[in-house]
């Protein structure tokens, strides 16, 4: 397996691979983070003709770990070297990807993935193998996906872990944007409020204000990378939240209440704690109508724990 | 010391002070509640009138630790059986409380407090003895504030294991309704929003939306209790972040970019990471303007850590 970027999640599936047993392998372009990944004794380099070329030689599965801004440069490379082996990702959005593979005639055999895992922290340095236990991994079910690719990048993420959740790009993209870009946005906006009160408000500071900013201490180019390219369905679930605010700001102003925010954010969240993950057995890859079976099984909260 | 509200905050009082040494017993209205204390060996009574009348003749500090709805009638009680005890209260608004304490005529010996700690669990099965320790509390220092009465109260806070933040009422109000109120309105926003997104959305969030919304499984009668006694302060600072994230919306639609919400956000989130704590230690209590150079002190970040 050759992993394209070896950052936080790039760098933690190299490593969770291969404490799987792969015989997996990494490009990183900056020489800190490649150095780096080899002092712990990762074969890791920052050349990525030779890293390619391995992976062709061997009919590897090469993984794009690099955030949206920097795929396309790495598809041409991947089309240049060795554009049969299967291919998949961990990029933060699906559809603005897929679309890139199909623009660099990749798509024959490339699956999306998205593990659900991270942390505020960046780089190599940060990387765990253990990232992505008990973790969901989103695996795409598009339309064409080949049975192949599919199978190899579904154990990939079993092997690491996690768990799956058969989904199509622009489902998951619409899903994201509403629990991890939305997060990203407020947190930011919640940081703000609270340092604009100063070294009293930020000295009174306690859990609720900790655990709302956390993610804001990402870096911001990596925010940016992350929600920008989403910025569509971030839009849609923005503007619903402004509208929910800003009944709850009219209510407020008016009559010292903040309206039915409270009852159904607090039903919301005993949503969100009530809801169980079921597992998705009875569907066999090849048969009919697999692909929409498993996108249906995921839209209702269906993983798969093993290879059906 | 006699506390009167024997819920998450007020019962962890009672067991912290209990464990420092301090002869304390408590109220609470609900029986459920006062038998569950005493099942845990605590001295906890119905009886509000006879938890006052021993106040009264032992000269205890009482404590009010009620919603802040509560507050009025447990003041007229206290007015009419413990008028000359010192009076703090661990309520998450001080000017109201103040204002109320002051209309039942009882302001000569009050001290407002909050212990900036909790959980989004509540009553006496969620108390804690540790729940202050290390925690920040504010104590008033309020023009009028009585020598005697806020030795007591700043006593008991160190000795729950917390360090104190002086500061005014309204200062104090302003600035809970940034890092306390607002992060519940945000946290009850993003659930929402999460679980318009249905068992997909909910099934893919991990960390970011997880911490995002902890504090929207507050009870939502508490989260009303505790936000819109401080409508004002809450309307001003939520006004301000409805500009910030309406200007990243704008940024969003016309260009794809999240604009300066993401680097002003990550800023602040550093500047609270950065923030540390500083020792007030060259204010004596009853010296010239103490109280106005302990608010000074509160202001720039000063705490207490011992009896100046």
């Amino acid at each position: 397996m050759c992993v394209l970027g070896t950052g936080l999640i790039g760098g933690s599936v190299l490593r969770a691979a291969t404490a799987a047993g792969y015989r997996a392998w990494g490009f990183n372009r900056s020489s800190v983070g490649a150095r780096a990944a080899r002092a712990d004794g990762f074969d890791v380099t920052e050349d990525l003709s030779s890293a390619l070329n391995r992976a062709a030689r061997t009919e590897a599965l090469i993984v794009l770990a690099v955030p949206m801004p920097a795929v396309g440069q790495l598809l041409s490379a991947v089309r240049t070297h060795a554009p049969n082996c299967a291919l998949t990702d961990v990029v933060s959005v699906k559809a603005p990807v897929a679309a890139a593979v199909r623009e660099y005639g990749l798509g024959a055999n490339y699956v999306g993935g998205h593990p659900m895992a991270g942390t505020a922290e960046s780089g190599w340095a940060a990387t765990d193998p253990e990232l992505f236990r008990d973790a969901v991994w989103a695996v795409g079910v598009d339309a064409g996906t080949a049975r192949q690719a599919w199978t190899t990048v579904v154990r990939l993420a079993l092997d690491c872990g996690s768990v799956v959740v058969p989904v199509v790009a622009d489902e998951h993209d619409r899903a994201v944007a509403r629990i991890s870009h939305l997060p990203h946005v407020l947190a930011e906006a919640l940081a703000r409020a609270g340092a604009n009160g100063g070294e009293l408000a930020l000295g009174l500071a306690a859990g609720s204000f900790r655990d709302g900013t956390r993610v804001a201490a990402t870096a911001p180019d990596l925010v940016r990378a992350i929600c920008e390219p989403n910025s569509v369905a971030l839009l849609e679930v923005l503007d619903e939240t402004l509208r929910a605010l800003g009944a709850a700001r009219e209510s407020l102003r008016a009559n010292a209440h903040l309206g039915e925010l409270v009852d159904s954010g607090h039903g919301a969240r005993e949503e969100f704690d009530r809801n169980r993950r079921w597992e998705i057995t009875d569907i066999r890859v090849g048969e009919d109508n697999w692909l929409e079976r498993l996108r249906e099984a995921g839209r209702r909260g269906g993983v798969l724990t093993r290879l059906p």
